[in-house]
């Protein structure tokens, strides 16, 4: 039977809006690459399948003030980018894969595929892309130039982009390259092959000018939930990071994902389902507790409920009560704009929450699992998860970056490992697909 | 007065089209991380500037069959992308500079300056931007779906990209971010600054996402010889690489680039030209000349002829006879196609070579200045160009990788430290402007 997967998602700020305050956390982590690398090779100690970065071509303001979005520290600020990033890890780790994001709305498939490929190659294999179709005004501004995308088609888009990618990725078989100097033969033109795409959306000829690596080509994650998220997925991806929030949306989730595989030719465990998962861990729950609620007093209220506002892309929300649940006509009317709004939203209907406990809920998990408790605590929560098959492993989501990621792999991993959940170490030649496998 | 100034650009491949055959070299050098890595080390033991790296969004095949381009080994057939390659140089060498190519043309101004600022930042301050203006077809069937780009208008385009660059990379002041965490301010919103760039070819608002590293911003370096290159360079460059192969057009190209500076309210000592240098070096003379003869006897003809053609655009010159100068219809007609064509096809008129002797030309030092014999004879040449301004320094091109640039720092750097023609050492927080400006 495979084992629970683990990935980190490495938010440099925190997942916890107020992370970036916490009184071990190094301020500057957005911009200190020690800080990531140290953290990556935790991971990597640990046998992680990979760490993972989310992405933006913007400083996501939203419809935050300069004023307010200055007490956020977000990710979307400002920070390293990502590619450049995971290729400086990728010659200072060994073994843990590496994942970026990248919008496949606006990207161009040939810099993703190529960066990508070059990943692959300067980390033997352990590149790997996750997919959004995510197209915010923020980004579309900074690009405005460009001809205009109608975001109705993002998905259609999003599916040939991975084609073309993917197309690319295949230029150069195996042995292509023969590199002999005796006869002068550098490549072997047979082994090489042009892509000539013509698409509803992209004239990619080829091909591409990077070979293939040690794992073939980069794994595929896609994030997110939609209909259409889930048949790229179940198509292309070997990992999939979601927000899920309880364990019965999680195993109907993941039913129907396993279940649109078959008709791709793909066996379920070909992609792992990896939600998000926020931990807040101690000796005791009273200590866990405690850590939470440090936090979630460090967050100001008028900040969460504007970051609340942004969780529901800009939604104005300084007319209604702060001590009573938000109305069902404005959910409705919210439900509209995308998945995983919705899913927000659906929390917070089902737990009949405040709108001022939403905006903390808000700030602290944003949307993901939160799993509370000493380190049996967690693995029980885990644990049940995997084997109601509500998912493959999770995407930890540490809230403060790295105590919240100690505490775990202090408290939490020996109660993984002594119950033979999660795999004692990675192979011989280590590749992100191959960890994937395991 | 100020040093003479040195760069190594590293061909994975060899400056020499055969330099891949030579038996010292590492025939995967493209796609191995630790032979750049050594390389860079080696230049920075040195006490290099910078390492610079050229750059193409395709497999550049131009009119070769892919039979013959089989045999070339090219660095466009396939190796690293260049900003993960330097991405991973960055945190694994301490103070050469980490120059690479983009193109102006076809590449999006947000991209290019987020990319160099994050390199900037891993690299504490050594990243550097060549900004090209070439837009070859084999790159545009890449990106077919975008709309077309008026060839016309490519350097009115990459003068406004250069500006949008550098606007982004002003979008956060040097103390933007105070990251306090008791007053929970992580910035301030008065030192930051969106550009809402509305140009003839650009729509950015900005602000960029990425803080200014070490160096405030990346340094530019421009590469070429047009006069539209050479107003852009004297605008905005610190560097300027471009082929020059005798002294007195040097000195001619030097006094035009360094005259158009006061009109920017630049002084001439911000701008550091330092052509192309394509060394042989050896213990005698006549060890030197036989490094080269062994290179040009691993050479096709065939392959040679097909190259030579490539240099030229493309041109046909299977009519012509091989132990003749070309016609001067023919040269009169290839002249209009670029100015880099126009520099080979002078030299070849020049020199009364025949179409043979091109072939082999063109093979070795692709159009930049070959200095051939012991270190002693290879720093007159250099120190003469010095000295006589016909350049402020050179880049490296060595035949081979690492053989031919093993035997410059043996030979010719000893040479150049006795005569006091370079800087001894770096400063104590080394950035690329603050290498380029001692």
């Amino acid at each position: 039977m495979s084992k629970l997967h683990l990935g980190l998602f490495i938010n440099p700020t925190g997942q916890h809006m107020a992370g970036w305050r916490h009184p071990e956390v190094p301020s500057d982590f957005p911009v200190n690459f020690q800080a990531y690398l140290e953290m990556a090779r935790q991971a990597e100690a640990e046998s992680f399948d990979f760490v993972f970065l989310a992405d933006g071509e913007a400083v996501k303001a939203g419809r935050w003030t300069p004023e307010s979005l200055s007490r956020t520290a977000s990710r979307f600020v400002a920070q390293f980018e990502p590619f450049t990033l995971l290729s400086a890890l990728a010659v200072t780790t060994r073994s843990i894969g590496l994942v970026s994001t990248a919008s496949a709305t606006l990207g161009e498939p040939y810099r993703i595929a190529r960066q990508l490929a070059s990943l692959d190659l300067l980390s033997k294999g352990r590149a790997g892309w996750n997919v959004v179709t995510s197209y915010e005004a923020d980004v579309r501004a900074n690009f405005a130039h460009l001809p205009p995308i109608d975001i109705a088609d993002r998905y259609r888009r999003s599916a040939e982009m991975v084609e073309v990618v993917k197309g690319l990725w295949n230029s150069w078989e195996k042995d292509a390259f023969i590199r002999d100097k005796e006869s002068g033969r550098y490549y072997d033109p047979a082994r090489l092959h042009a892509l000539n795409h013509k698409g509803e959306f992209f004239e990619v000829r080829g091909p591409l000018n990077v070979p293939p690596s040690e794992q073939g080509r980069p794994g595929i994650f896609v994030a997110g939930s939609s209909p259409e998220g889930q048949e790229i997925a179940a198509a292309h991806a070997e990992g999939m990071f979601t927000a899920l929030s309880d364990l019965s949306s999680a195993r109907k989730f993941y039913t129907e994902v396993k279940g649109r595989m078959a008709a791709h030719g793909r066996a379920p465990d070909e992609l792992r389902i990896m939600p998000g998962l926020v931990p807040f861990v101690g000796e005791t729950r009273a200590e866990a507790e405690a850590r939470q609620k440090q936090l979630d007093e460090l967050v100001h209220p008028a900040v969460a409920l504007q970051h609340f506002s942004f969780v529901l892309g800009g939604a104005d929300l300084s007319k209604f009560d702060l001590d009573k649940p938000l109305p069902a006509d404005f959910i409705a009317e919210q439900s509209e704009k995308s998945t995983r709004q919705r899913q927000v939203l659906q929390i917070a209907l089902h737990a009949g929450h405040t709108l001022r406990q939403m905006c903390v809920l808000s700030t602290r998990a944003k949307g993901h699992v939160t799993a509370l408790g000493t380190g049996a605590d967690v693995a029980d929560l885990m644990q049940e998860w995997f084997e109601a098959k509500g998912c493959d492993g999770f995407t930890l989501m540490p809230a403060t970056t790295p105590p919240a990621f100690d505490d775990f792999a202090r408290f939490v991993m020996p109660e993984l490992r002594r119950r033979k959940l999660v795999p004692e170490a990675y192979g011989t030649s280590p590749t992100l697909r191959g960890n994937l496998a395991r």
